[in-house]
């Protein structure tokens, strides 16, 4: 099941706050409705997210083809602005806008409606290289799951966290495609539920087991010998290794650590921000307490209790095992490691 | 907020899984009606448990108040029996069972009508001893909570989950009512939510600054240097000071340990159990997993997926920098250290 589907004029979002109980498809023709879409989380997953990014960027510039041309590329500076205010900490929708900001500038001497094309084909080509530069990472992963691998992971990382297979799920996709018998605990990840809404049904659809736990069960798991390994994917990676991910994956890699669990990260490269030298200089996007709060539309604590909801936390490459791209794995990041990759 | 109110024939419950939306009080009139309050969870948390066992029996008396003299006793004995059945894991159930049971046995020439009395005396002084002792042990615990200080806990040990006051919830009232400026991290507590629900609501209502958070974001808050020490309580401790308690606790004591963040555990001696040497021996009762999957009614994981629902985890007394009884703190808790407070 792919979250996206581009009609050419219009995208078509996979509304994910509504599954597994909806199935609900939202049609985004403006590039206010798919920055809606990705800030409303309707659309999530960096991967995904960046090539959301890209079709709302082509969808701009279809918008703008009735401006003339020294109209045209100031209006589309506004459409790669609007997108890049969405979300804060997943460096893919920076990584996105920036090569079609740099597809712009290198063809700006183009007609509006030529260069409209290009745009739409380069969008077109970000979603393609996705699925196939997560098939890579998956291969690349395959060697640190073993065969019967019990697998604990967090949030949802696959296909509908990127436009097709996804990252961490990728290479548990890979394995499971090996013929490697694993199995798999979901964390249910709150405040969103990711992982019991979405991992869990995709896991369950593709006939790989998977066992919905709550995020404080992880290191009860771990304690009890029921994990040989724990994968996670990232939104931006610094250039150190540091990671950033879905709340609650810095605490798994504590715990992992503590038990002496291998813990793994897979990301494309277009999640690493070699730009940024640490995880301390990662912006963490703080959502609603409301969105911690409410659940299923519910109060749950009192009214007039504040919450917190950082989205994100930063996991140091000290705890990781081995970051997973698609151009091969690095074990043991630092920043050394993690520029050969480049 | 008392959890319980006993009415000399009835034992009414507030029904806390209804809190904070509904404040339901449910009318126990027989003992099955309490074993059942207790399986429901309508009544929770160690030390309320073993007082409203206890209270169960005094109704299980009154119900057996026409038997003869010769039938009473093993009727007694099947009141006893239906209520050690209802939870496995919180050892004050069988605390006060055993007190019970105790009681009958030396006073078993007596009259049923006399009996019955004492049985009822006896369950009225085990509630009031546990509000005194609440008290003493929040005494114990001053010590151990600087000015200032930012306290994260889990799942609900105040008033509700007691006869009054609340253990780990007791030292932070007690160090509130000292005059000490403590505000409090409440860990949503997944799947039931107690620390969103109950812990929230009663410090609210007490004053106490209170912020609710995922049980995911521990990691995060402790990274960030947000969180001075961490107090939870008890369903169990065993001889050597390994600590039962709701799931989720153990990851807050390892991820405590490896921020160098003090993790004390509060409760009265009633939750010590001397006769199992380690934590390995705690039987950790496993709950439904649609206690997991659905929330407030709703669905959440797609429908075949399997949960876990393991109710407690066990921390080891090395990550327990101090054990806080109403007898006295035990510092660095061993099997030695315990032997001394019994």
């Amino acid at each position: 099941m792919q979250p996206l589907r581009f009609t050419g004029r219009t995208l078509e979002v996979l509304d994910q706050t509504q599954l597994p109980e909806h199935e609900i498809w939202e049609t985004c023709d403006t590039y206010e409705g798919v920055a809606e879409a990705i800030e409303k989380m309707k659309v999530r997953g960096a991967p995904a997210i960046g090539a959301t990014a890209a079709y709302g960027i082509a969808i701009g510039a279809q918008q703008g083809s009735e401006l003339s041309k020294a109209e045209f590329l100031p209006f589309l500076a506004g459409v790669c602005e609007r997108l890049a205010k969405t979300r804060p900490t997943a460096v893919n929708l920076f990584w996105a806008i920036k090569r079609m900001r740099g597809l712009i500038e290198a063809n700006a001497e183009l007609e509006v409606a030529q260069l409209t094309e290009l745009i739409l084909a380069e969008a077109n080509l970000i979603a393609e290289e996705d699925v196939r530069l997560n098939k890579q990472m998956g291969q690349h992963g395959l060697p640190y799951i073993p065969d019967n691998a019990r697998i604990l992971t967090h949030c949802n990382t696959g296909s509908l966290a990127t436009v097709d297979y996804g990252t961490a799920l990728g290479v548990i996709r890979a394995a499971h495609e090996a013929g490697k018998n694993v199995t798999v605990y979901a964390d249910e990840t709150r405040p969103y539920l990711q992982g019991a809404r979405l991992t869990a049904f995709e896991l369950h659809r593709d006939n790989i087991p998977v066992t919905v736990v709550t995020d404080s069960m992880a290191g009860y798991l771990m304690q009890q010998g029921m994990v040989d390994l724990v994968i996670v994917g990232a939104d931006r990676i610094t250039a150190n290794g540091d990671a950033a991910n879905k709340i609650g994956t810095y605490s798994l890699a504590v715990l992992a650590k503590h038990h002496g669990i291998p813990f793994y990260v897979a990301a494309p490269m277009s999640t690493v921000d070699y730009e940024l030298e640490t995880g301390a200089s990662i912006e963490i996007e703080q959502r609603s307490a409301d969105e911690v709060v409410f659940i299923g539309g519910k109060r749950m604590a009192p009214e007039g209790v504040p919450a917190l909801h950082p989205a994100f936390d930063v996991t140091p490459h000290e705890l990781i095992t081995a970051i997973i791209t698609d151009r091969g794995a690095v074990e043991r990041p630092d920043t050394d490691r993690m520029a050969k990759l480049k």
